[in-house]
């Protein structure tokens, strides 16, 4: 049943037990692997928690020709490890795996080092499965006040959280963010509480409905109330080529658009305007967890009632075919 | 012969005389017009030399749908003004003309007024005639050290050291200059003043042959020395989606890609490379007169041996199509 060719070049090791896993091989299967085996260093994970994410739909598409088990936003218990610090210590883990030693790495920048592979997107096996191991240096410890629900968004979160490392926004400062799924939901609210003057541009009732109950602005997408050329900074968290031209539309002069999504080809930009109004445009990816797991701790942002559904690992495939539903927002996968 | 109507909604003004001009109306012509009358405050200027730039070939091919004469690079002597002392200056003119009153001009950034029109580029007629009006603010005095043939370079060196006021570069700082054409060979200079280890990549010899006789690293197009991702700041000049591709292609993670040209249409980029290398884009345009102006009296650019020919106005159609060769820098009109 098991082909390890198939699980490619990481040297997994193989151990007598078996566990369950969502396996992407072509298309995504339900499937029994061998539990990894740590190499030094690493820490044996049993997950409780994963979420599934955009990313994960499109390395479903095909983005970065993925093969294996994804999942990268997790919560788990250390099950095995080196420094015994970390045994049975709830967890979240930083999901780019760096080589400790470029250039990149030195400056705290590992999730940019160009040999990193990334848990459940490149080259690293993921955490829709009942174990998963990860570097003990990737591992921050949950703090109790934190929920399996709440911590199981860290990574999401950081990646809100990393377009205030990436640039400074001043208070009251005017924000749109166009797009109100997941990430738009949490990039709205980061930015709220950095001061920022936010407003939430989307298609769904319910969802905007849900911003507006944290006093954030909205405006259903199409209404057109914001005018062209008139907010300083635009977020673009859709993750399609049409929200990404919806927040160049909506820019000032000299504004910044960040692009806060991930997808799968090419960006059809409006060359003229790019250039004449002198529009920075900004790729944004994964965050630092620390500010993430603190913005949790504080209950500064909320994150459980995005919840919409959870499914046990068994329902693996039936929680990604219901993903694909319109009316969703975050749907976990229970292995407790 | 002329016909008040074509001019647009400019109030021109008529006065007796007649001038010659380069007259865009579905396509070029050399044309008879009335000389322009100045408004209050502001000069009547006959141009003695005026530049083609690669903005005047888009505009010949729809670009911001002007109708008019075109032209926004020269250097002229001021004959009628209301401040006298600006009678007989030789001048440049900063080719925006901001309303002065909104929050844009209230920041100094008139070149991004939105009500602004912009000399032979938005609704007012350019520097392609013998005469044109400008307001008095717009002008500056160009030095006696500099040569016209110096002097009607401003407008490009100023949207060359755009870039330093847009970014702050590090000495020494590796950047990559895409195009070896006219803005090409004029940015690499600036940024090589400001201290850059500057490489310029291009697909002609000789032009390439000149950046190396100023001590610029040169790289043919095509020879890929240089490696993707490796490039902190690059700097697309060719004004073409192709060049786009390459300064995206070789910026390094974090990386800023400047577009410092104007195309016609769309900007096709790699969404996942802006994205997971959280790699900036940064649109690119006019800048400040008074750095170019200084820059070219201090000689810290060469400008000059950029001229391939000078041409009269009344051959400007000539010039054009001699333009349209490949092996052509800058082409010249000469009013004197």
């Amino acid at each position: 049943m098991f082909d390890f060719k198939e699980l490619g070049t990481h040297d997994w090791g193989l151990t007598t037990s078996l566990m369950k896993s969502l396996y992407l091989d072509k298309e995504l299967m339900l499937r029994e692997v061998p539990v990894p085996r740590r190499a030094p260093g690493e820490a044996l994970i049993k997950v409780l928690l994963a979420g599934i994410c955009g990313t994960d739909r499109e390395i479903l598409k095909g983005y970065s020709a993925f093969r294996g088990i994804p999942g990268h936003e997790f919560v788990g218990r250390v099950v095995e490890c080196d420094n015994s610090e970390w045994k049975g210590k709830r967890v979240v883990g930083e999901i780019n795996l760096a080589c400790g030693h470029c250039t990149w790495c030195a400056k705290g920048l590992g999730r940019h080092c160009p040999t990193r592979t990334v848990m459940g997107i490149v080259n690293r096996p993921g955490a829709f499965a009942e174990y998963v191991t990860l570097p003990e240096v990737n591992l921050r410890s949950v703090p109790d006040e934190v929920s399996d629900q709440a911590a199981v968004f860290t990574e999401p979160v950081a990646a809100a959280c990393e377009i205030l490392e990436q640039m400074t926004i001043a208070p009251g400062t005017r924000v749109a963010v166009i797009g109100d799924g997941r990430l738009g939901l949490l990039v709205v609210q980061v930015l709220k509480q950095a001061g920022a003057d936010v407003t939430l541009i989307g298609r769904h009732g319910w969802k905007l409905d849900l911003a507006k109950s944290w006093g954030v602005r909205v405006i259903s997408e199409g209404a057109r109330e914001l005018a062209p050329n008139s907010i300083p900074i635009t977020v673009d968290a859709t993750g399609s080529p049409r929200g990404l031209g919806e927040a160049l539309r909506l820019v000032e002069p000299r504004g910044t658009v960040v692009m806060k999504s991930t997808f799968h080809g090419t960006a059809n930009l409006d060359a003229t305007k790019l250039v004449v109004d002198e529009v920075t445009l900004l790729g944004s990816r994964c965050g630092l967890f620390a500010p993430a797991l603190d913005s949790l701790r504080r209950g500064r942002v909320t994150v459980e009632s995005l919840i919409t559904r959870t499914f046990s690992l068994n329902q693996g495939l039936e929680a990604f075919a219901y993903l694909n539903q319109n009316s969703v927002l975050k749907v976990l996968l229970d292995m407790r």
